[in-house]
């Protein structure tokens, strides 16, 4: 097992990586309860099987699967079987899940009687290596994702990687886009590791996995305990993300998952760097063939330059203004830096 | 003007009491913007009036008056109106109006886009000595009260005691309640000058208001500064709260004010405190008759133990349990003790 440390303002917490469930039971010891799993029914049919033994008189609410669900309508049923199942201060919720559970269920602890503690257990690679990290928890409008939300931190992450055994295998590449962007952001090394190890990681060869989510989640827990609120430095966690999410959005979620996404986004900002000058063709050359090579989408779809600023969220008011845009400067290093998207857009 | 400091592990934040809105504009300045004003329609037309020359392009966004719409879904309304402003996170909030227009619009403040900065503008008595301090925010479920929400502090909090001219004189007697209880539980002097001052206090005497609200709000401030999230200290804030709750819980928030349970409550909670022996005869008779003479009402209503039980929120699973009382020793001095309800509610 290895035990890495989130350090904010407001206190540290751990995050787990290991494999099975076995120091779950001692982790929770001491954090009272009574215990609320939030979970769906995929996960629940497949992973809570492993998880009852060691939790008696836990109450479960499911919530539908699927990013759709991730609204404030489901929000409002979670309180109110909380409040059915007489959940005072003293509740502690369980998330078992993948993005959705988590970013949902956080959002609930944090507003459930002015906050609860909460402990993450995810199930999804991307959910393992972000979105279980950093305290970011909320959901969607129908006007926007994440338009509502708070930050708040659980009292650990568990990260186990054999729930990785039973995710879709195009699940698995989505997150290793987000894997990938930590090593393009922070650690060259861990980039062409991560490329040279991928069929082990699509085996999940337990190890193997284990160093891919704890590197991962290092180098997110290191940028966040360095800037919780996202005033400079977290931001580079976006690399990729500012075409990927207008990628997403122009495509209303369904053609790509958000890995795919980021995977042409971060091919996207790897060319913008090299014709702007942050880094050359060989760097440009590396991140497209290692986003090619684990079997993510890389090319970049061919659409007019209308479109992709209306979806970056460009529109008449904004005109003329600049977007903070992470540019690479070579593997292991990015540099944030203000851009007019009309420019970037024409690079293009 | 008075200038109050509520101090914070997070920062430090003013209270300005004071008589009309010139400082306003002053207090505003250097918080950025652009501004979106909170309010409902009372409110909007005896107070934006004044308030309208000093902020230009202003959005304004209006929630119905009253508690029942302190819900999640007007919250989604104004979430939704804020989106199609396009506020961003440079938005600022300005909440305008008594308890709901604070406790809601405050909610909002914390979870659009993860939390924007926001000013609180309290009306109503009630809001500027109680509500609009302390940075506890939410809204209702239709299970209970306040179920849901945040701790979350406004840039500064600003009470112009001219808005409590045009209140209806029960809710300014509502709002008397909250000031008497500070006297009792931490100023004998202030109660006395308050009953001493009640005709020119109903009068609207504006030296006599801004020393009300100043001298509450500064008390409710110190408190609050010294145990943020209500871990002890704070519960001395819920004198005559409990049975007040339960009073209002009975009558469905039809029978009487917040403030006029509260009132009853008190009288509840010195009777407990003479029949248990925290405090003498003298105390409670001087409570109950402050009470009275400010025209709160003062009779306990007679009620069976069960209903009074069930009201405070003691059910079978909880029976035998011991709940956290305030109880008075002398004017100006309260202790929070473990005690059990049904002790409680026999001894009425």
């Amino acid at each position: 097992m290895k035990r890495l440390q989130v350090k904010l303002k407001t206190g540290n917490y751990p995050i787990y990586v290991t494999q099975g469930i076995d120091r779950l039971d001692k982790a929770l010891a001491g954090l009272g309860g009574p215990f609320f799993l939030i979970t769906n029914p995929r996960v629940y049919r497949c992973g809570f099987g492993r998880l009852r033994p060691r939790l008696r008189n836990i109450s479960v609410i499911q919530i539908p699967d699927g990013e759709r669900f991730k609204n404030l309508q489901t929000v409002q049923t979670v309180y109110r079987r909380l409040v059915r199942y007489g959940a005072d201060r003293h509740a502690r919720l369980l998330l078992l899940g993948g993005g959705v559970v988590g970013d949902l269920g956080g959002y609930v602890a944090a507003t459930y009687l002015r906050g609860v503690p909460f402990v993450q257990i995810p199930t999804t690679l991307v959910a393992q290596v972000d979105s279980s990290i950093g305290g970011k928890v909320g959901v969607d409008l129908s006007e926007g994702k994440n338009l509502v939300g708070a930050f708040y931190h659980p009292r650990f992450v568990y990260a186990d990687v054999t729930f990785l055994e039973t995710l879709p295998e195009r699940q698995m590449r989505g997150g290793l886009a987000e894997v990938l962007k930590y090593g393009v952001i922070r650690q060259a090394g861990f980039f062409r590791w991560v490329i040279q190890k991928r069929s082990e990681i699509f085996a999940c060869r337990s190890e193997v996995l284990q160093t891919v989510v704890a590197t991962s989640a290092g180098i997110k827990a290191e940028v966040v305990s360095r800037d919780e609120r996202e005033s400079h430095l977290r931001m580079i966690l976006n690399f990729g993300h500012t075409f990927g999410h207008a990628l997403e959005r122009m495509t209303r979620y369904r053609r790509y998952t958000h890995g795919e996404a980021v995977a042409i986004g971060m091919v996207i900002a790897a060319r913008l760097s090299r014709k702007m000058g942050y880094c050359d063709k060989a760097t440009e050359e590396e991140i497209r063939e290692g986003v090619r090579i684990v079997g993510l989408p890389s090319d970049i779809p061919s659409l007019s330059p209308i479109l992709w600023l209306r979806a970056i969220g460009v529109d008449k008011k904004r005109h003329g203004g600049k977007i903070r845009f992470v540019f690479v400067k070579k593997l292991g290093e990015v540099v944030v830096d203000e851009q007019s998207p009309e420019r970037l857009v024409r690079l293009l």
